[in-house]
């Protein structure tokens, strides 16, 4: 094991090397550096003893099939491109690590009773065209039409990109798969959160995937000369926003599971001296029960309402996105939870706070997922970091689940 | 009366359409526009009996003298500059006000026993090189050296800016009077505040113009993912922000005559979904009484530290700029007040918040300021509103004073 560890630490450094911006770690949709990338993690998934290929939207896939042609798929992926100046394992460790597992498997001359499909998706960040996730539902054969409308920033549309792509007309992918067909898709990825660091566990399996509402709001109040307004003659939007963040926080602090952020906040056209008439910021809540999340919301709107009565203040709410929470297959993240233990000792069941190619896949087949710990939960960042004797331990469960995971799996498949 | 006020309305209205920038009122240092102004508002001035010059840096000086040419002289006025897109009282008004009431008593037959010199400020609102009174500070001989080699937008320096005015070569000016020869500097000026409005009064008399601190605040925590970093794990520099702006909320509602503003915030390279990692907004602070504006600053300080400990963030503090208080004349204060009370039945002691060219003025000689009331507390705006009712009264208790107003008046002069 020690061996295919220090492969995939190989395999996760070269294609981390692979970009579109020299200096950085950045590679979009259907661009260079993707091509680049699809073309060295074939040669890995070739080299694993997959049957490669690439469909329109640019997802590398890897066949592994089993004996028996009519046997069940399990797909395994995760995505290929990243944020700008990104790190080198958030997408790229949930393709590698199973190319490596079923490289081990082969070598230890273990058949396994069902064909496995190894992804890379094309898309997940939603850095090219403000839109995420379009690897995956072309994969499934549900790319909304009006994404080929999408304008990266160089104007061009993402219909043009996909019709040069494909050698100039797209088709969209057809699903390869009815549900019946399928095992289901296991997700490896980093946690992106402090969790398992605070744990000291070097894995973890995904109990549910949160589902967010995200909103701009908007704080209207009046504006006022700083020096010459008296506080009791004040209606500052400010001061307003200031209430709401810190109340949102408290209905998160006071919720369990629940996570609440305001990320950008600001006074368009303010001044110093100027009491705030308007302010404008985000509001992100996330939850694993969307009941939950629903009741939040709702708190969050009885406290913007009574702040606004008292401080003679409108409020107006904006959705920006709105994904409901994917519970993971019980059937599958308990054969996952069964080998980390095997592996670790213990198990923890987390929530994945961040969206993942997994939630698009849930709408063709049950989903599990495994989270790796990163160092400080950071993610996003060049220094993004995964320990390798944490990535041994996540090809030790990944490699276990396969080899005990039965076709047959009536349990892991929907009628 | 009513012909004055309706004369006064009428120059208003006039000086209102000359601007920089058709289609909204915009007049700053030495712009043509300003050109434009003087030369009407000389024409007013020599029509009401004044002799009048503009001194180097642009400032208009309206003298009547008195009889006896060893008199004091008591000087009145106010800046005829204006911010972007203003309204038409916010400095005019001290500079007509008096031209008129001047008028009156001409007409009237009045011989003041002292020299009056009214003055048009040629720079106060900072517009055009972002720094204020260039006018006040040249009429007193203190025109900062640094000045003149600040750029404005177009990269032209204010010194080559005044050489041009000159004809070639700027000599700034040097001050006309000793202390000993000025019975006083009166400003008439629009409060640019709640207050009158709130107390149904047309006019109210400055008891001191407030200090005022100014700060950049800059607080740091950790970025992290919105959607796994859970609560209990942040360092969210926003929430610390926002517990400060209500924190200063909240001081400067329990100290009387305080006032405290966030006026602009931001998260610098912030996302909707991601923890802000730094915060930056500015800090207003001001109150008559610098020491209690010291303590209040010390109970913001000792309050940031007590955030950022609790929250596991540090801040810094940045100072921009900082104004102790300037007291108003007991003297000239209380004949003003004599003059409200004869005018309106009583009279209120207002606190200017805003800096005025008094604040300047008040190193040469004795200040005094009356506010009247504007619609709304409204300024610095085209619909800044001032009634023709509170003209007549402004007016009339202007003419009061100065007819009232001793050349003797010993106890308005420091020795």
């Amino acid at each position: 094991m020690p061996g295919d560890v220090s492969k995939l630490v190989g395999m996760l450094h070269s294609l981390g090397r692979v970009t579109d911006e020299p200096g950085q770690l950045t590679r979009t949709f259907l661009s260079p550096g993707m091509k680049k990338a699809n073309a060295l993690v074939a040669g890995w998934m070739k080299g694993a003893g997959l049957t490669v290929r690439v469909d329109s939207v640019g997802n590398l896939i890897g066949r592994l099939p089993a004996e028996n042609p009519k046997a069940p798929t399990l797909i395994l992926g995760s995505h290929l491109d990243t944020v700008r100046n990104a790190g080198r394992y958030d997408g790229p460790l949930g393709v590698l690590l199973p190319i490596v597992a079923l490289a081990t498997l082969r070598r230890r001359r273990v058949r396994l009773p069902f064909h496995v499909e190894v992804v890379g998706f094309s898309e997940e960040e939603g850095v090219r065209f403000s839109s995420a996730y379009l690897g995956s539902q072309g994969y499934i054969g549900r790319l909304p039409a009006q994404v080929l409308e999408l304008r990266d920033a160089a104007g061009v549309t993402a219909g043009q990109v996909l019709a040069k792509f494909n050698g100039g007309r797209f088709s969209p992918p057809k699903p390869s798969y009815a549900r019946s067909e399928l095992l289901g898709y296991v997700e490896v990825h980093i946690e992106q959160g402090p969790v398992l660091e605070a744990r000291r566990l070097a894995v973890g399996v995904v109990a549910a995937i949160a589902g967010q509402s995200r909103f701009q709001l908007t704080w209207t109040g009046h504006a006022g000369h700083a020096g010459t307004t008296p506080m009791t003659l004040r209606r500052d939007a400010l001061a307003g926003a200031a209430e709401f963040v810190l109340g949102a926080e408290a209905i998160a602090r006071r919720t369990k599971g629940l996570v609440a952020t305001v990320g950008v906040i600001s006074v368009p056209s303010g001044a110093g001296n100027v009491i705030p008439a308007q302010v404008q910021h985000t509001l992100d809540v996330r939850h694993a029960d969307d009941r939950v999340r629903r009741r939040a919301l709702f708190a969050l709107g009885r406290l913007a309402t009574a702040i606004a009565r008292r401080r003679g203040l409108t409020r107006r709410w904006q959705r920006t996105q709105e994904n409901a929470a994917v519970a993971c297959s019980p059937a599958l993240t308990a054969r996952l939870a069964r080998s980390v233990k095997s592996v670790q000792g213990r198990s923890v069941a987390l929530v994945s706070g961040a969206g993942h190619d997994a939630v698009v896949m849930s709408a063709l087949t049950e989903v599990a997922m495994l989270f790796v710990r990163c160092r400080g939960g950071l993610s996003h960042h060049p220094e993004e970091y995964v320990s390798p004797a944490d990535l041994g331990a996540a090809l030790e469960v990944l490699t276990n689940f396969l080899e005990h995971l039965p076709a047959e799996a009536g349990s892991n498949r929907r009628s």
